[in-house]
């Protein structure tokens, strides 16, 4: 590849022999070994992108000793002390990849305070915690990005903070978990129970030994409080965030959902709503739902990400990559380091994210949902009447209903699929359904999302 | 909504009171008009996101008095000097809606060299001259933007040149014109020939009254210009990009596909090679190609866009939406403004492209692809041996071979899928098998992608 910039216009020229940019690495796990890897085999691309080289400073990790194999860094670089690493003059830039609430956080703060521009992957501190980090960066005048925070490759915060900035997002849909898309996926094609289909996914790498992040939807929730407040201007953290893992996802949840032509994922769903007084509110929430073959999201399979935007102008976008992986997260890392990269070398910090709008959180209870409910009742005349009965009461409109004898028992089953009610009216319902002397079992309740 | 601005973290504080920032609209078309019924209907908003209020300062249109219908501006900012609107004081801002080459070159030219920011979305101009933008950008330090130029809404250009800043793209590809991917659409639902398709497609509105831009593949040969030189940081114009139309499109070839398990696309192709001794080249180009129906840009139906992107660390990405139309093309328009909204509040351009790379472009001969031959030949013994060793002559790897009797006349149809070879030695091969006595006629040639 030919460097030299005969481009007069670009004022970013390549400079090998420029002052380099300085990087202090945080952490050495899988993405962090795999951005040292980058660093060294891109570092000419790298260096005429930026128009300076990049430069690794040091490397904090907790055990500097271990062995790491053939990483193509020196092994004086590695430290245990990641706080004397961020204070020295000599680092311009900080990437975190350790995770976790602290000491990240102190650290973070810390680098953005003193003017360090700072590029994350740590969803949990992000959803927690945004405001802490913005406001130490705005003090400091320096850049926070993570675009490997949330659905790991895909450039996706990045469109939605700047891209769409001149329209109204109203709607985000995703499927930003690739341990729980993996585990359904394979419920879905075989048959398998939850049990089951995670095995096979920690047998394969794809969940991890202690899966509680994932399954529980910790992990996704995390990523619906980041994306809602991007995608919303406003600040939404994890707690805000309604939350049902999949866990309790059974082999005939499966195999409802196929019969309604359906396929359950693990969804996490932010939405804006204007009410008729003009005043607006967001939801952002985290459960397995139901949504037909025919959504574009249906057909993310295996491990992969996507991530479903409904704008006013814009209409319907979908971003689909890669969610995980060293690489792939080692990609958004680094071309967040370019960027700031870029900047520092500008002399500037990025424009902050903007979250100008306090908009209050609505609970679950008041979000507009539809639920698919299967009932074992009593196989006798009357009990249709007396179960759609009960829904009117609570003003939930049945949109089918489909009734199957079960044979022998004198038992039948009953298939439910309201239309949109507010979710504390379904799960009242739910509720009374199971008090009915005519209702032996509610089989299954799951959320339908995706007309 | 709230707009009051407690949040310290977030430097850019709405203030309607704040000066505001002036926007010189060019053209008033289609997504003009749907810019100018943006920029009111979102007002608060895009003040809030900036800073300061928007305002539009003249807008430059043909025939100034022409009735527009109810626009919400006065009729006193129609002007038809458009030249006069760039140069005023007041504009910060151009938007360039009008396209095609003169006037708008000399307009941007001059609005970037004065120090105003730009937006545009004019594909044919970037395709044809970014390099000449781009270095009046530099010596105004003025901002250049062009998010709309490619699939309308889908944010796209921004990842491209800023989140995958970090990796190595190696293949885009693309589905980056909404007419004749609705023409191929109905081709394939409906088994019509090209004539009717588009004749369809006019009286819907999805193809103009003079379609030729679309149906030759002028436009997407444009956007795969931009698309390649953003991808792999260099320049290229539309003059570099291989390109045929989809006029030639048979219903004949588009039941062969069929029977392949494929669909027919007209696809933008742009991609990186590095040869054996390091050196680096790029191709681009647009033709109709056959893919496999599980290909992900496959599903991409009527009138949508999508572009597939593999990159070295990322894996595979896609974006998808809507590629054209006022409101979203309006969406990506307003976007940029935003962004170059805020830079000027904020003193200070963007960083410009980086444009590094001056890496060779090699013409449509070298570039490996892959055949789909029909023949019609003799029935007779042989005719097999004769045809395969003509391929071996010309260095091309036949992958399958179907031959179907054709009944009465003494003739059979030969169905031959080749292995990748370079796209000069399947044309030459294809113009010996013309030639051959046993051939009677060459019945369809197509290339394909995406295995």
């Amino acid at each position: 590849m030919t460097t030299n910039a005969d481009n007069t216009a670009d004022p970013v020229k390549p400079a090998a022999a420029a002052e380099p940019v300085r990087i202090a690495l945080l952490g050495c796990g899988t993405v962090g070994a795999e951005v040292v890897r980058l660093l060294d085999e891109q570092a000419d691309d790298l260096a005429a992108r930026i128009g300076a080289p990049l430069e690794l400073a040091g490397i904090a990790v907790r055990r500097p000793d271990r062995d790491r194999g053939p990483l193509p860094v020196p092994r004086e670089l590695f430290t245990a002390d990641a706080a004397g690493l961020i204070k020295r003059d000599d680092v311009d830039i900080v990437v975190e990849v350790v995770g976790g609430l602290e000491p990240a956080r102190g650290w973070l703060v810390h680098a953005l305070q003193s003017g360090k521009s700072v590029v994350t992957a740590n969803k949990a501190l992000l959803a927690e915690d945004t405001a802490t980090l913005a406001a130490a960066a705005a003090d400091g005048d320096a850049d926070l990005y993570y675009e490997a925070a949330v659905a790991g490759a895909i450039p996706l915060l990045r469109p939605l903070r700047e891209s769409l900035h001149g329209d109204r997002i109203t709607r985000i849909t995703g499927i930003v978990n690739g341990t729980t898309n993996y585990i359904l996926s394979k419920m879905d094609s075989t048959g398998a129970g939850f049990g089951e289909a995670l095995d096979e996914a920690t047998e394969l790498g794809y969940a991890e030994a202690d899966p509680t992040a994932d399954v529980e939807g910790f992990d996704a929730a995390a990523k619906a409080a980041i994306l809602a407040s991007l995608g919303f201007h406003t600040r939404v953290t994890a707690a805000d965030v309604y939350r049902v893992g999949i866990t309790e996802v059974t082999a005939a949840d499966v195999a409802s959902a196929q019969e309604m032509g359906c396929v359950v994922k693990l969804l996490c769903i932010a939405e804006l709503r204007r009410d008729p007084d003009g005043s607006e509110s967001v939801s952002a929430r985290v459960h397995p739902a139901m949504i037909p073959r025919s959504h574009p999201l249906a057909s993310v399979g295996d491990a992969y990400n996507a991530v479903f935007v409904e704008a006013q102008a814009a209409g319907r976008l979908m971003f689909y990559g890669a969610g995980a992986g060293g690489a792939p997260t080692a990609s958004a890392v680094l071309g967040d380091v370019v960027a700031v990269a870029r900047n520092r070398r500008l002399g500037r910090s990025a424009v902050a994210d903007s979250a100008y709008a306090n908009l209050r959180v609505r609970p679950m209870g008041e979000v507009a949902t539809r639920y698919h409910i299967s009932l074992d009742v009593a196989d006798r005349a009357g009990v249709l009447a007396q179960v759609a009965a009960l829904f009117a009461e609570h003003g939930v409109s049945i949109q089918t209903v489909r009734q199957e004898g079960r044979g022998t028992g004198g038992e039948a089953l009953l298939v439910i699929v309201t239309h949109r009610a507010p979710d504390a009216a379904l799960r009242s319902t739910v509720d009374a359904l199971a008090e009915l002397d005519i209702v032996r079992q509610v089989a299954s309740v799951m959320r339908v999302e995706g007309e």
